[in-house]
């Protein structure tokens, strides 16, 4: 009910301040009997981490995940699944210039208007360390998806103005048999390079540079999502939009679709060679009323760049006054590539809600 | 919980097929003491309902709404108001053929493989003539926005590869002054002749053709939204998409943030000539760390083409068999000027929960 | 979430005032498949109606339901089932003389208070009258529960300071077999001849009089409830205690355990010769941690009497004077018997949801 | 949704195995602007803890709560507030003949069935460990209801077979002004010295005795519940039949209601001196139709005595053969004092919870 809490049967509930003593969360409705896989986690945590690269922020979070309970020798008990990561490479000082003043484009402002009270220090709740959070739930999520040979894979499409050909990774997933993620963590290898070089060139200018994340879910079962409110696209796009500096969702054809006649948009359906139904295209993007056809799924999630640049910044203090914001901390100039894993995870806790909600239905 | 329910406090709960005997819906959690305004819900459902002009369905559906109760003299009671509208110029026979066969990008397979029944007629549940209840209940909320002076006003920005330039729109909101809406709903009169134009012309083709939507909400006080999960944009996105035939949502910047530096996207604050805090640009869209920052909120909605069109299509049947399919019954070439109003009502239903959510913080 | 719906996978949301147009109801997340018995459900609906025996209130409820949706050809469909019930008997003038006055022990006060405005005619909201709508729903899962064998069937087993042995009733199912159900529902003959006759000796004093609903689940499975806060035992005490005039709750023992000790109370677990685990005596009321234990689950549910009386009573009016209330209306004098059926569907409402929330583990 | 979250607005979300490395809870939904009272939480903790007193377990749970998010500086920043309780005086060795063993009237059987797994180790989720979480939020809550002025105190009012007249602590509240817990609780000093004589007693026998918590609200506003399903006292029979070895919940004239006529149940309202609205009698336990009417609310809740005896027990194995169980581990002959602070502390979240439903409809 109340809006730290994710999902409907397999729920996420968040706490936590970047620089309070830890941030955590409770997985609550997990099926018992679960292996955990602890790499998967690890994995799936070193890929959001800072530090991780030349490219992103050189904070040294130690995002060592600590698990409290619902797991008994290493299994899932069906009982709630607790854990907290300590926050150990805060630098609070570093923001104490903040405590009375707005910064352009944060939560500063909306914060301490709507509850008069406020954790200024990195960010507070507010920040996208949060997200941990999401990353640890979602890679256990990941697991239960893996038993039904559910896939789920995004990458960076596009970083400021430079893009690449999605429709090649979302039509076709045999160029997962040989992915090796990059930095940037873009399948076109050539792109990747330009993406890389964009965001070193934007990082000397003391600037930030948004992009696009497209998400492929592959081997879908036919029948994920509710109709009406529930539809499967709607869940996404509430997950998605939930992540800290998405502007835009889109899923199947998006926006382009807006554009088109139905002649040209409509899929058609034939059987193939093993009496399985497909559509001949997927601008359905594998959802039609709001339930999974069996197609693959996939979506682009746009990112802004992030607001806090090495720049001297105008704005005003918490009397109203004008004032100057100075670059301090340490921050990335393009957060996109270690949103990755934020985006798969949060994609993962809708499909594995969308899974167990369906799957109820068959006990008649 | 079911998905059939929008909203956490202030609630909408929608039933009904296309050509069942009624589709209705359960308003809970309205506040006592609102006077219902008739004309208003009357007026919304005419900007809806098929028939209402040369570029929309003949069909003439009498969308009559019947409130059952939660209203004693014309004030709402606190009580849960339940309401009804009958079915009354279905053509059931319209749709005998297509008992077995599954239309492109509609929801007849997935129905099928999800339940193992569907009732076909004119698209069962799936029709989009389950969202005339979310009309109702949108009128009702609009109407508890407007005690807080809050509006909200929805308007076609593009259809097909036409579009307007929505920046004056949604910068400035003089021109609501003296706006008359079209019957393509769009507020520049030049595009508006276009858009009719191009919907006659596909429409003439048999064909149907998608566009987008704009939505703005003015005097929209600081507050609403919740951080992390219900975000205003997460719930934004998550009922825009609810909407059948919706491929996308961006707010504020959206997609053209992704491409943008942080130095030119950020929104400075300033404090104007009535001591009230403002921001130079609106990029953020109104809302910041997912709570309403005082200035307008605005938002893109996607709608692709009709799915029905006027000429014959492949397709398969139950048994995976190809078969045709033939066009029949009444079907809107373009339903993006008739979705105006079921955008705003879900944005107000958006609203008001966020409004009523947040109004439980002033307990201490 | 909000008041006026219950379960969170099988639910029910009730609308509808005493004497407004109709009473109704939306059941959201029935399975699909489900072939409804609308002889159950009218036999239900007549065994709570007033008018049906000597001992109930004269009024003559048409209590004819309506399915609007949901429902094709006699199956359910997946989507929500709603339904209506039209106030045909109502006499409105019954109740001019309340509009500002507060009957003792009865809802208006605080209606009243709480919403500023009620609708009194009839009670409004407040009436028993909205039960209809549970009974309804109750006997859909009465239908899936028969699927899994689970039977429910309540009694009366007391009416003012009469009452009947029950254990012999919640030990041994074997009573049903050839169990016909008499007017005041009590199995036990002798002890219903008496409490006809209390019930009558009552009306003619003008007065109500309160008594005890026995009810049993047999068949039960293993694993229905969750442990912590939706233990079995606290969804059905919540179920019981929503129903209009209940004042109390208990389940296995009861209040009769609190003056036990550990060595007599116990259950002691043993094998059955079909190698079934089952436990000798039954004092957990087949509920163990908050999880059925497969042996029958039973409890008590206490109902006052009547707050509407036959008699002159004082009270005050809406200006905190004293003034009489002059009985009028038809009532009943006990209203116990009636509301079996009400116990049996609340009943049926929480296995359901608690049926369908289990069942979400076998994904694995 | 799931199991382990309690309330609607104000949520706690607990987590956490007897033997685990940590309990712990998140509470969401806290109104920002409180100041935390560390000294009521660790009152209240004491009052719940082991070891306290001669009548308890001698096992010595330090019970230091660590507060890791949604408090800056000692006031809540409407955040979600996270906090563990290490669990440091485990003796699991205790529990490894319990492993394969079902204890009688022990959620061992259940657990096991409903999940095919389970931490047998102090009986894991389902020890009444796990209401520490709930005494913590409790006493947050309090603090807020106390910024309402509204007390909650509860007493123990039944140890075995003996009991008080709670008739005069219900109906005049006067006696709380100088009153000082006694170690069983009691507030009649007569009845507490027997109390602790039939406890003493029971525990040298090796065995365990049950009894009954009376609990009263007092200073409660008007309007406090929904009507239908979240009835006040529907929520208060769930809060409480969620606590661990509760059989039955009451509320006002209770069972007793059953046996009377409504001429003497009903409470005939006046108008006192101060011109405030009250009833002569209070048999509706401050609530008619769901909601507070301002009168004090009272409820009655049965607690079996504690499964774990020091006698030898038979039992099955979790093949179904038989087996006996000898009595370790340090364990309560009566847990009915130290459940006293959980029943007050699940009535402040009932409380507060419908506190700040009830707020949310002021807005128009």
């Amino acid at each position: 009910m109340a809006s730290n809490s994710f999902g409907k049967i397999f729920t996420l509930t968040t706490f936590g301040e970047s620089h309070g003593a830890a941030i955590g969360g409770v997985i609550d409705g997990c099926p018992a009997g679960l292996e955990i896989d602890f790499d998967l986690i690890k994995n799936d945590m070193d890929r959001r981490k800072p530090g991780q690269s030349k490219i992103t922020s050189p904070r040294n979070e130690d995002d060592e995940v600590q698990f409290l309970s619902g797991i008994f020798e290493g299994i899932t008990t069906g009982t709630p699944i607790g854990f907290i990561i300590e926050n150990k490479n805060a630098h609070s000082n570093d923001y104490d210039h903040l405590k009375d003043t707005y910064r352009p484009s944060h939560a500063d402002y909306t914060y301490q208007q709507k509850y008069g009270i406020r954790d200024y220090r990195g960010g507070g709740r507010a920040s996208a360390r949060e997200t941990a959070c999401r990353v640890v739930a979602g890679a256990i999520a990941k697991k239960i998806l893996a038993k039904h040979n559910i896939t789920i894979n995004a990458f960076v499409s596009a970083i400021g103005n430079l893009n690449i050909d999605t429709e090649k990774y979302v039509s076709d997933s045999s160029w997962l048999n040989n992915y090796n993620e990059n930095i940037v963590r873009c399948p076109d290898e050539n792109a990747a390079v330009n993406f890389i070089e964009l965001i070193e060139k934007t990082k000397l200018a003391g600037d930030t540079v948004g992009g696009v994340i497209t998400c492929v879910c592959n081997n879908m079962p036919i029948g994920l999502g509710e109709p009406i409110f529930d539809k499967l696209q709607a869940n996404l796009a509430y997950a998605m939009m939930s992540i800290q500096a998405t502007k835009g969702f889109e899923y199947g054809a998006g926006f382009e679709a807006a554009k088109q006649n139905g002649s040209s948009l409509n899929d058609v359906f034939y059987e193939d060679e093993n009496k399985k139904i497909k559509t001949k295209t997927n601008n359905s993007g594998g959802i039609q009323g709001g339930i999974s056809n069996g197609m693959p799924v996939y979506f682009n999630v746009a990112f802004k760049p992030v607001a806090t640049i090495m720049q001297q910044q105008k704005s005003i203090d918490a009397n109203g006054n004008e004032t100057f914001i100075d670059p301090k901390g340490r921050h990335d100039a393009c957060v996109v590539p270690r949103a990755v894993p934020i985006v798969e995870a949060m994609c993962a806790l809708v499909l594995v809600d969308a899974l167990l909600m369906n799957s109820k239905l068959q006990i008649l």
